[in-house]
């Protein structure tokens, strides 16, 4: 049996291992390196040391103190951290009435589900307005800043459509309205597509958190890091041992961590070069598509306001969870929308809440491109695409 | 320099990742084991069924079905959800004035920890009495069971001084009680230290939930475990992708997850032979250390109630925290208490709450047997000791 190349095209949901990262995790696999970073013998003061090492590197690559960084389990523990942490620090009981968060309708589960659980305890919960690529409205976000907004959270690029968000005005309206009011609103960003293509420097972006997930970046899975402003205070949501500054219970996931920081590093000192490569694969590739399939319609932006490995069409009247499979067949790895909202069933979310067209939105394909990822592989998925197309237009007529 | 051996005995603490386990994680730390097992394509399959496969062999492994298995980030993050998770259950609100636990004054940080947050929102948390050997006192945790108790929590054997709690006696008593009085009351023990040298069987335990650690059992850091019987229902604690049945979010570390069931397989196979030959150890040792240093003192209690690799001394009047520095120069890897509970400063807690003597809490030392620890090296380990005694000894007088 013939067994086609594998093209992996869903870099979105998860990378592989970096070999740089591997190789700085091995001593703590295997050898001495086995030591809690608790424990003050050797065994346990090498991982400390190995630990502090990873939390400095890191630092330094999101341009904050090494105090400012907390590791998590994932990148879904970080934004739970991040905004239930928040809430909980502004509100003085478990009584959240007087609290307010301003959102998106477009943010991943692990953004809506933990604010969900808080409008529970009384959380009001804004949803600013998007245009119809997903960019914020800031001139609205505006309107709904009061006394009472504890945070504002959002993604910096979109992990379905790739839009990316305009984080510095966004942070740049929030401190001058802090400024004028005497309110101390915090801006958190979940910036879990960003390190292969964006900047992540914390300071710059202007926000108070930042949430990473290393196996989105060519690091491990089961790793993720809040870096958050020393000034910026919040409660633990796990409990424990005093860990990460008492903000993250659990002995630390020595080899998990090193590997983080060194595939966050190599992350952040290409990320230009390979976003300027990548853009113009994706541009090439999303004209050849439009070209190939008539009836495909892009969703989000085109340029700079998209990720550099976003491609995301909708083909109204298609089964796309059945065309993955297809495609899938034929060596190419494409998703249909995130793999934690669910990637089978179900129309999208995000497309629903951008576009309001429920067909659209139940037609998604997600194509996500590797830094390495070729136009010539991405034109014979167009083409296997449309021989799909074709086939189930004979079929369906 | 001479550089002796290293004697590494904290094996409470952090234990090396095994052979077995690291063989297994390989193919899903390099190759093509990348995908995100919420994917549908040819990746993110192999990861599913991977992380289902060893979510199979553990369940087998605890005697449990597949369904009755959660893999979070840690122990600590297990006991977080087992405890937070059936609190939130039974409330339901965010106010916790009707609701009570039982546990013991002398948990894991990750249990007392999450209680006292708990109790912030109004739970109110009762200690069962102990034995001076800090073993629970079944007759009086009856008397605390009522109408409001949620949930009975303690450990299956104490990470400090080994104490072996009567698990299935504990269990039965409040089994009894539920059928007698139409309450259905929860039982959750904290079970980091025993796969090594106890049986985990949940059934046989009789437990409701057992939480685990795999970095405490030859597996890797940064995965835990909670056995949930399908008849428990707790809430989430930490919100997202609908992961674990929606009880634990976030992509799975699938690497982890399968070092994890290698790691706990591997123990529950050897359990028995290992404790028995460990305890043997154990017992010599306890024997030579207390002739050797007359005024040492053993903590918790003797024979079978004893976790087979736990030896736990008071030097009343001796800076242990020291004493430790100077062993592990000598090559010894030892720790004062639980690394969690912080390894340097401060008495500990377990040791008061069960000996009420402040000199004898602040002067312990814990040294953890390994599966091949040998004599010879506790000897020689307490040769150091007494040496070390002389010479403070002689400095102090």
């Amino acid at each position: 049996m013939f067994t086609p190349k594998r093209v992996y095209l869903d870099y979105a949901a998860a990378t592989p291992l970096a070999k740089g990262a591997l190789n700085a995790m091995r001593p703590w696999l295997t050898n001495s390196g086995y030591g809690n970073p608790s424990a003050i013998h050797k065994e346990g003061v090498a991982a400390r040391v190995a630990v502090e090492e990873a939390r400095l590197s890191l630092a330094r690559t999101l341009g904050i103190r090494t105090n400012e960084i907390i590791f998590t389990g994932s990148g879904t523990e970080a934004n739970n951290l991040a905004i239930a942490g928040s809430v909980h620090n502004f509100a003085s009981t478990s009584d959240l009435s007087q609290s307010e968060v301003i959102t998106t309708a477009i943010e991943h589960p692990s953004v809506t589900k933990v604010l969900q659980s808080l409008q529970q305890q009384g959380l009001t919960v804004h949803h600013t307005k998007l245009d119809d690529s997903g960019i914020i409205d800031t001139n609205y976000l505006q309107t709904l800043l009061n006394k009472n907004t504890t945070l504002v959270t959002f993604s910096y690029a979109n992990s379905e459509v790739g839009v990316i968000q305009p984080v510095r005005r966004i942070s740049r309206l929030v401190r001058k309205y802090n400024q004028a009011h005497g309110t101390s609103i915090k801006i958190h960003v979940d910036g879990a597509q960003a390190p292969l293509w964006l900047s992540c420097d914390v300071h710059a972006l202007g926000v108070d958190m930042l949430s990473l997930d290393a196996g989105k970046c060519f690091g491990p899975k089961g790793v993720g890091i809040l870096a958050k402003l020393a000034a910026t205070e919040i409660k633990p949501v796990q409990f424990g041992g005093g860990q990460e500054a008492g903000l993250r219970a659990g002995t630390e996931n020595v080899a998990g961590i090193i590997g983080a920081a060194v595939a966050l590093q190599t992350a952040q000192a290409d990320y230009k070069q390979c976003s300027t490569k990548v853009a113009a694969v994706r541009d090439a590739a999303i004209i050849h598509i439009l070209k190939e399939i008539p009836n495909a319609v892009l969703n989000g932006t085109t340029g700079t306001d998209r990720l550099a490995n976003n491609i995301n069409i909708s083909i109204p009247g298609l089964d796309t969870e059945f065309a993955t499979v297809v495609l899938d067949k034929q060596g190419f790895a494409v998703s249909t929308k995130s793999a934690c909202a669910g990637a089978g069933g179900g129309a999208s979310t995000v497309v629903t809440a951008i576009t309001g067209d429920p067909t659209r939105a139940a037609s998604t394909l997600r194509i996500s491109l590797g830094p390495d990822t070729k136009l010539s592989d991405l034109k014979r998925l167009a083409k296997v695409l449309k021989e799909h197309l074709e086939k189930m237009h004979d079929i369906l007529t």
